[in-house]
């Protein structure tokens, strides 16, 4: 499909939005971009959590550069605000600064805001347009809209397995069934997910760090299910210099690092941790394991997409993907929606969509 | 890379002999066309086994048309032969018919005569040049070349799977794990084996035909593994209306379709079992299961490739790809090279070399 000039400058916000990950969170991504005589005059993003909006940011930097933005466009993915928040409303500032029209991606998902900034524009004589890009914009901030029309974070499954659908040996001297190209590729995503889960046998078995091994990047907050508190404090998951270890525990809280939250017989239901992690102000996590894990996920329903890393290898009798979870029939099985397919070094990349 | 004119002879070949597919087996696959001033003037392929080479049959229809080939180029993918077989050697026509220069894809990979018909053309006046599109004359003839160098049918491992690695529920009340367009492709590829093989156990539980949907397109033999002749005739598998049934036992012979093969307390070495095959004259074999089956010929790496569609389904607790086999470090496990990943419908199609 071509793609028209609104398009084009749209995309330019999308671009400019994901500068923001990984640092805005639970708020969204959003880009803008402010176009006169088809050029575009000034830019901005959100930067980080609690900064200035995309609008604004935008707008100071016309100022700075003596700029006038009177009668031009504006083009920005999300719905500028109506509302006093950590910031003054973005709609008065475009209405002050005599903006002759807005584009705009995505209505605010916040369903007591949706549509309240364009009305107020409206009403001041800035004409609006919406929906562009619409799937695009959807997609960018599918972390945020989780967090603002489901109440949880948007949750991920990050499975690395071998072909014949094990995560590791028996013995568990298997690091690592995937190769160079996927674990770079994971270390990524975790620059970006608020939080990375494991359960307690991961910890215990592999001892990961969870960490970005680019330090050019920002770790995620990492959270370890351990409702016995059966785990000590001698695991590279635990190393809490950065304090973002977080271990959801049933038990009276001992480590600095705790967070209680009821289960019954050492299991969390996991819509309640999730709530958890919402009541926390994530809007993401990846979960990285282990087949106890991944189990508890599949059988509650309560995840958004898999990242499935398919090795080449051939493990035979190993560690199943999905601990002890049988069906009868078919009918009762998960289905997932391939999502894109990729190869990567000697691996392939599937992701699912619920 | 761009392609010469001599890749687009060749590759007409290649279409060409891709139309004996499943009829002239343990022979090769072969096109040949002649071409003068850069225009093809007779095409012709072998077409069944027995009948005429491709060359012949080039030859032969620019006879039925009037249409010289005196001082023409002829192109074939393989080696003309230099010995007298069904037919008289192609060389000596070549020849005859004063053809000025041949090209060739791959020299003939049978060590005995490779070459020879290479320098019969040049020691009578012939130019020639070879190892045009080589990779994929190879590839074109992957089960003749196996046949002739390695003695042993070419072997590939059909494997359907759930994402987690199940080829079937506990209960086999799983039909079919794998999509439409996954199924139609594998009826395809039965259509151009020379066989398909299955053990017990899938004819007991699945009661597969093993036979190709499309009546347009010929039915493969069907290889039985069932060393104490358990099965009775009542399975699809053994409705022997064409002949194409045959059971391997190591048991008195009982039905008709029975071949005797010893083995040791029920189990066929692999190398056995395919030396039998291709004693038969068979060029080639597909794998269909199940996981004993998948188990044995991945222990004995007596397999060329593996195609390996993924369903989006997850089964959970089932039964294994491969049966109880275990590894203690990765540097036993199978580690296989990826040579190509698609989607097809909701599964992935991955197909692994060894």
């Amino acid at each position: 499909m071509k793609r028209t000039e609104e398009d084009k400058f749209m995309e330019r916000c999308l671009y400019l939005a994901t500068k923001g990950a990984g640092y805005v969170s639970p708020n969204p991504l959003v880009g803008c971009v402010i176009v006169k005589n088809g050029e575009i005059i000034s830019e901005g993003w959100h930067k980080i959590f609690g900064g200035n909006h995309a609008e604004i940011d935008a707008f100071n930097n016309a100022k700075r550069k003596n700029i006038s933005v009177k009668g031009a466009s504006l083009y920005v993915n999300l719905e500028p605000c109506s509302h006093y928040g950590k910031t003054p409303p973005c709609v008065d500032m475009i209405i002050k600064e005599k903006i002759k029209k807005v584009y705009i991606g995505i209505k605010d998902p916040n369903k007591k805001v949706n549509g309240n900034g364009i009305k107020k524009l409206i009403n001041n004589g800035v004409e609006v347009k919406y929906n562009i890009l619409k799937s695009e914009c959807e997609k960018l901030n599918k972390f945020f809209i989780s967090y603002i029309t489901k109440k949880r974070p948007y949750v991920t499954l990050k499975i690395a397995q071998s072909i014949d659908g094990n995560i590791a040996l028996k013995n568990y001297k298997s690091k690592w069934i995937t190769g160079y190209e996927s674990r770079m590729f994971v270390h990524g995503m975790r620059s970006i997910y608020d939080c990375v889960l494991v359960g307690r046998n991961t910890v215990v078995k592999d001892n990961p760090g969870l960490r970005v091994n680019n330090k050019k990047y920002r770790d995620p907050f990492r959270i370890i299910i351990d409702a016995n508190s059966k785990l000590n404090n001698k695991y590279k998951v635990f190393n809490n210099d950065d304090g973002k270890s977080i271990r959801i525990t049933s038990n009276l809280a001992k480590y600095e690092y705790d967070v209680r939250l009821s289960s019954s017989n050492g299991n969390f239901n996991i819509s309640n941790l999730l709530k958890k992690i919402y009541e926390m102000d994530f809007n993401s996590i990846m979960v990285e394991g282990g087949s106890v894990t991944f189990k508890n996920f599949l059988k509650s329903g309560l995840f958004d997409d898999i990242y499935y890393f398919i090795s080449s290898k051939i493990l035979g009798d190993g560690i199943k993907t999905f601990d002890n979870y049988a069906f009868d029939t078919l009918n009762k099985s998960n289905k997932l929606k391939i999502s894109s397919v990729k190869q990567m070094g000697d691996d392939v990349l599937i992701i699912y969509n619920k």
